[in-house]
């Protein structure tokens, strides 16, 4: 729920004239995002985002993003398109922050994705992976392996407080995944945090995939397993596996996985609900007090976690035979 | 900065079907508004404001607000109007709360007004008071003389932690104001809070005036009292007699002041501006702690009061001659 920077009228209206969007009708902070401030913008050549990056976002970073989404919407993909200023730039300045304006997509997001949202989900997520294969930029997946031992060590002996043996829990599997973590899988662009909110729908047609700021390069497998964990799972953390094979035999008539990428699907599935767990669980235990943002709970990432260690191969997790 | 109550894509589309407004294309909670929680909608019929009403509007004012504006709107004033169900309803129920759709509006609200959008203010206050003439609908304005001692007994002796004397000065005010203020003005339907923010332009044209939360029955110079203040003063609360000249002039171009009237406006900005250095001082020492919203400064309001205090005729703010 964040606008966190305002922008004057006068401001924005210059700023806009750098790009051939005419003239700004109208715009509205937007009350969603935790990263950066949206604003949805209205100008005579359309309806656009304006985003404002905000300090939690690495500047260094901003051109792999915004590059990458112009190379995948040129690739056919339905993703936002950044707009260029005249003079050719992906990336403004307004208000002192850096800036950019990128095509406003219709759809919804859909709270309790269905069978066949999460079928058109594998189609998509397959289709990311492919035109993503000859894209020139490289980001290292900043919240991976070698990353979670320091995120363990923010939440220290704390982890105690939100469930007992929390600590060692953890300590355990991120040993067991230290040791059994794949080293040779085929790696491209992954979009790293394709939850259900960054994809949108309208019905069952997927209409657009959002939100490429964890967006890195990385296993293309392990973007299949977050996405198993964040649209396969009911409300009551039970796994249903009717989601699971749609959204894999969707993902595979598009992109066929090795048998090396299937026989670490459930260790990768391990390793993402832990990712998801442990940045949570850093947040959850450093919420500034009277805070409006609600932290997620992060034992709902431990219970998919819990799930994942009784899983002996990927069949179990719907993968087609 | 506010969406208070979440919507779920499933809950909106079912409210939705109760309209004739066909698909629902897009949805986004807006960051703006304190008192209830507003989405920007995207159907096949159009763009639209959803507003939720949250606890601090009176249910029982709704209907109200909402006849107000589709009256105001039957009439030719540009401003929001209230859409309705398939059966005639202007009030609906969504996540448990009250909930209106109504139309959007382009425009952007000017941070600092020129002279001419004054004057285009000036001209939209006059018709909107014209427009409501005949509006059948009846609210007392909750926020005026009688109202104000029992603000200034929230805020008691904390007045002195934000200005010392402050106490004092309110209560010799209140004293003033309560023996002064006029009995038999010209009354009817005023805005009551038509500041900048709630007036949209493009350009210098007025395309829009929106949040009619506040409005009610009063007396109609008082309406234009309350945006001198909000309008006429420089961000060093010096005021600007050409804005308040300009803003005068295009009011009385369609509506023409009584001598009774212009004799009432400086005792009348005194009160308008008393009421919102009250409100905001309440406000101001009842922040909850970590409140992401920084309250609004009372003391901006104390400063214009000041300046009234010394004013003797309307001529000496700029109205016409």
């Amino acid at each position: 729920m964040a606008v966190y920077t305002e922008v004057l009228d006068t401001e924005l209206a210059a700023f806009l004239g750098e790009y051939n969007l005419g003239r700004l009708l109208a715009y509205k902070g937007i009350a969603e995002g935790v990263e950066n401030s949206n604003f949805f913008v209205h100008a005579e050549a359309g309806f656009f985002i304006l985003t404002l990056y905000e300090k939690r976002v690495a500047l260094g970073d901003l051109p792999y993003f915004l590059g990458l989404m112009e190379h995948l919407a040129g690739h056919g993909l339905v993703c936002p398109q950044p707009v260029k200023t005249r003079s050719g730039a992906l990336l403004g300045q307004l208000a002192g922050k850096p800036a950019a304006v990128v095509t406003f997509l219709e759809g919804v997001s859909s709270r309790h994705p269905t069978v066949s949202q999460c079928a058109a989900l594998g189609e998509a997520l397959a289709k990311l992976h492919q035109a993503g294969a000859d894209f020139a930029g490289h980001r290292r997946n900043a919240l991976s392996l070698d990353a979670w031992p320091s995120l363990n060590a923010q939440a220290g002996k704390d982890s105690e407080s939100v469930q007992a043996g929390l600590a060692a829990f953890i300590d355990k599997e991120l040993a067991f995944l230290d040791a059994r973590w794949p080293k040779d899988l085929p790696q491209g662009v992954i979009h790293a945090d394709l939850f259900p909110d960054n994809v949108l729908f309208l019905g069952d047609r997927m209409s657009g995939l959002i939100d490429f700021y964890f967006a890195c390069n990385d296993f293309l497998a392990y973007d299949l397993a977050v996405c198993l964990n964040a649209w396969c799972f009911e409300p009551d953390f039970s796994y249903n596996i009717t989601k699971g094979r749609a959204l894999m035999t969707a993902y595979e008539s598009t992109r066929q996985l090795s048998p090396d990428e299937a026989a670490a699907l459930p260790i990768l599935a391990r390793g993402a609900a832990l990712r998801f767990a442990l940045t949570r669980l850093v947040d959850w235990l450093n919420v500034p007090p009277g805070a409006l943002v609600k932290p997620k709970d992060p034992l709902d990432y431990v219970k998919r976690l819990r799930f994942h260690q009784k899983i002996a191969d990927a069949h179990e997790l719907g993968l087609p035979r």
